[in-house]
């Protein structure tokens, strides 16, 4: 799907055929409607964002209804969310109700007030259904394969069990954060005894999944509000150098520590001053830190990956990917990568050709040097970096290395943990000129990897070089070792290619630099 | 002619008319050729640039001719630059020399070998046009108005006197970078007494031109690589916290501190280590500092400021501005402004409602608090930070305001100065949310800049808030004081603008925070 519709000449084009689909979250904790824009199979991106805290759930636990302020509020967002949606002249609105309506005994009311007064028709999800396109995201936004994803509401919590990329089974549980908040965690600072009560009862609710277990070779993924803003705070306690909340990756061990701990002996007020606490989930991040603790202990996983997508863009995915048997992208790395090229209008031939170039140095050079560092991973962080090197020249061709170095860390690059992010994004900052350093984002990257990024830098300048002029004339190259010291790379041509060899030879230095090699360029068998 | 431009309905139906051209400047040290795309008068965007320092003048001051050596190697670059536009189809080549070809006694045999070997025909340009050339860069790209240019190149120095926005004359001296090093500072570390010879023969060759002297009210503008060399030697020197050059302004007391006394004393390959040095520029460094020193002590100005833009610029403006009487902006921060917004596709109904809402705010709170911090100046870049404070859409919705600050402060917005770009990048940072802060950008602004910078950004966010929807619903806004503690704004509609009054009404807090009153918004009489 997304191969053949790559093949559209110029993706401009592409842009008058765009859609759009206004999906409204009606939360438990928060309303949310976002808008994206985008053309199925072949890209998307958030287009506007509207936010509101209304507490639909508030006071559930104690009445089984929705509370008539929380409502009329409720009511009176949709208005304005309908208002919204009228005055951009859009017409495909999509809205799901989860947890709250779903349990409330006045639901009906709820979902009239809405049709009539707000002109929204609101489909309420089965906590299965919540579970499911809460997995929608995650397995088209990580490369989870076998595990589970969590999804953490203000009313619910969903568990979903992952099996070779397909949904299991799923469960909806009421553990919500602001559920659990009302019902247990009343105050703040918070008694021991009372966490101790919570984590009683969240484990009473858990013990009868014995499916939820860590086995060897899976993952965990978690998603919702409170859990992004859980590692938010961790990311600042440990002055993480990368803003990118997808891909983070935190262990129980921070959350026990830099929230439960933290926040218990503190007032609400307290806890806002918290470095990347959310202000208006201050009085419920401490319930939503535990509930996640406890999972990560039933369950038996040390650690979390964190998946920013959740509910909403598993709706999305199902338009998106609607001409797929199932709508899940077959690699879910490719397509966050061509996602961007096309969002910021590569050079298609030009990108192509230029990995097919690095792709056969790589191969090539491996061989020659028998080098260790250079093997499959690395290969596809090439692969990628070629494709996306060029995209800053969408902003502007003057540094237009530095443009797709913010472009792609800023993409989040969904599929690729933040150490592959960053080293995509280094090796495209780096892909004209300089040499490459880490830019302040060492402690995302492992031992050894500024050699790997010289390497991978390395094969994509030279690359670029051969195809400076954008032309592809340049067929082929073959490496071979002319002595010890010097490996020549023939360049294979049925037209002129001086542009490409003159180009590529200033650069022979970045060659020697992370081979060992000098290189020497001919155009003659 | 901008203005009617302006008019076209969808700025990507313009990218279809695009128009390419190549330019190259056969410069006396380096050879350049850039790629423009632009729509005529509409919007232009450098896409492509290939540099190679030739040297071609190296050797004339004792033959008076080419050397073979350079015009072997001038003439297979120029081959280089051929094969580079064919291969992109670029067939609209405009290709002019300078210094150094203009001088040469075997100019003839260099012109005719460019269009035999290359296929290039090469204009040779009087020094008069090459004044004339970098005047117009200047006069569009900066805000000079009375004063001078000069324009230091590898041959040549070019010296323009400019009387409301016109060149009233320009003359060419030999006085060039690369000849001053060749004729007179050929040691490194170099004796004071050479220093002091070249010093007189500059002196010499200024002293017939009595109409190069400072008058009040008047600016001088410095153009060329030695002159961007220097000037970024002394931003490194001052950690200065921007990358940009074009609009620093530099002292002739930095130019002596940080270039001439420094470098006198090191050796070429000394000279390479100093933070900000072009390694190709190293030997030729000390000559065009003094030369420019020597411009500033004659002239009698204090300091001089970077236009970044030259004789390429100005040849492209010719064909830029083809339909106006005279090839010249009528106000260069407009077309700026309205350059990059077409680049990245502004939503023009919507940037300019917010401005035109935000410039209304503006006045009648002005009116209403006697506000001292608020006058022409600062509206008018309320006016430039309302029409670009959506450009961060073009690469995301999420942290879009994020984006419009990388863009803005990136774009460098030609006639505005340092400061200035940093208070419309800023207030287009935080025309969403969050207290305004400087971003270290402290050392560009003023006394008080903090403060005008929270009161810019209250009328652009209100502004924004009241046209949340994009639609244009609210028409006008009328301000009056309800008590000495609140301001009660007023918003005419004809239609429902309960989104805009709701948005509105969130963001409160930062026009208390910006003038000490209250707001309240209503929709009734």
């Amino acid at each position: 799907m997304l191969k053949s519709l790559n093949a559209l000449a110029n993706p401009r084009d592409a842009l008058g055929a765009a859609e759009k689909v206004a999906i409204i979250d009606v939360g438990s904790n928060s309303f949310r409607l976002i808008v994206i824009t985008y053309l199925p199979g072949y890209y998307f991106q958030v287009t506007d964002e509207v936010r509101e805290t209304v507490r639909l759930v508030h006071g559930i636990g104690q009445t089984g209804r929705l509370s008539r302020t929380a409502m009329d509020h409720a009511v009176e967002v949709m208005r304005l969310y309908r208002a919204f949606c009228d005055a951009q002249n859009i017409t495909d609105i999509v809205a799901v109700a989860t947890s709250a309506v779903r349990d409330a005994q006045n639901q009906a009311e709820f979902l009239t007030r809405c049709e009539t007064e707000a002109g929204i028709k609101v489909r309420v999800l089965s906590g299965e259904e919540e579970a499911y396109y809460g997995f929608l995201a995650a397995v088209n936004s990580t490369t989870l394969k076998d595990g589970f994803v969590i999804d953490l509401g203000g009313g619910s919590l969903e568990i979903t069990r992952v099996e070779n990329r397909r949904s299991i089974r799923g469960i909806s549980l009421v553990l919500g954060a602001v559920r659990m908040t009302e019902d247990w965690l009343t105050d703040a600072p918070t008694p021991n005894s009372a966490i101790e009560r919570l984590r009683e009862h969240i484990h009473e609710q858990l013990r009868p999944l014995r499916w939820f277990k860590a086995q060897p070779d899976t993952q965990i993924v978690g998603q919702g509000g409170s859990l992004r803003n859980a590692a938010r705070i961790i990311q600042k306690a440990h002055a993480y150098p990368m803003d990118e909340l997808h891909g983070y990756t935190f262990s129980s061990a921070d959350l026990r520590r830099r929230l439960v701990r933290k926040m218990q002996s503190l007032s609400v007020a307290e806890r806002k001053q918290i470095s990347g606490m959310k202000p208006d989930r201050a009085d419920i991040a401490l319930a939503g830190a535990v509930v996640v603790e406890e999972c990560l202990r039933f369950s038996g996983y040390s650690e979390l990956l964190v998946c920013s997508q959740g509910v909403r863009e598993g709706l999305f995915y199902e338009r998106f990917l609607r001409d797929l048997p199932e709508p899940r992208f077959k690699d879910v790395r490719a397509a966050s990568v061509m996602n961007i090229a096309h969002l910021y209008h590569y050079h298609e031939a030009h990108a192509a050709h230029v990995a097919d170039l690095a792709l056969s140095m790589f191969d090539q050079v491996t061989q020659l040097t028998s080098d260790g560092l250079m093997g499959k991973a690395e290969r596809h962080l090439l692969w990628a970096a070629a494709m996306l090197h060029d995209i800053g020249m969408s902003i502007d061709y003057n540094d237009h290395h530095r443009h797709s170095y913010y472009l792609i860390l800023n993409s989040g690059l969904p599929g690729y943990s933040h150490r592959e992010l960053a080293l995509i994004a280094l090796a495209a900052l780096y892909h004209r000129k300089g040499t490459p350093s880490l830019q302040g984002l060492d402690r995302t990257l492992s031992e050894n990897d500024n050699q790997r990024l010289l390497k991978i830098t390395a094969c994509l300048r030279l690359a670029e070089q051969l195809d400076r002029s954008r032309d592809g004339a340049v067929r082929a190259i073959r490496l071979s070792k002319r002595s010890e010291r010097m490996i020549q790379m023939h360049v294979e041509s049925e037209v002129d290619v001086a542009v490409s060899k003159w180009s590529a030879q200033q650069h022979a230095d970045i060659f020697e630099a992370a081979f060992g090699y000098a290189l020497e360029i001919n155009s003659h068998a």
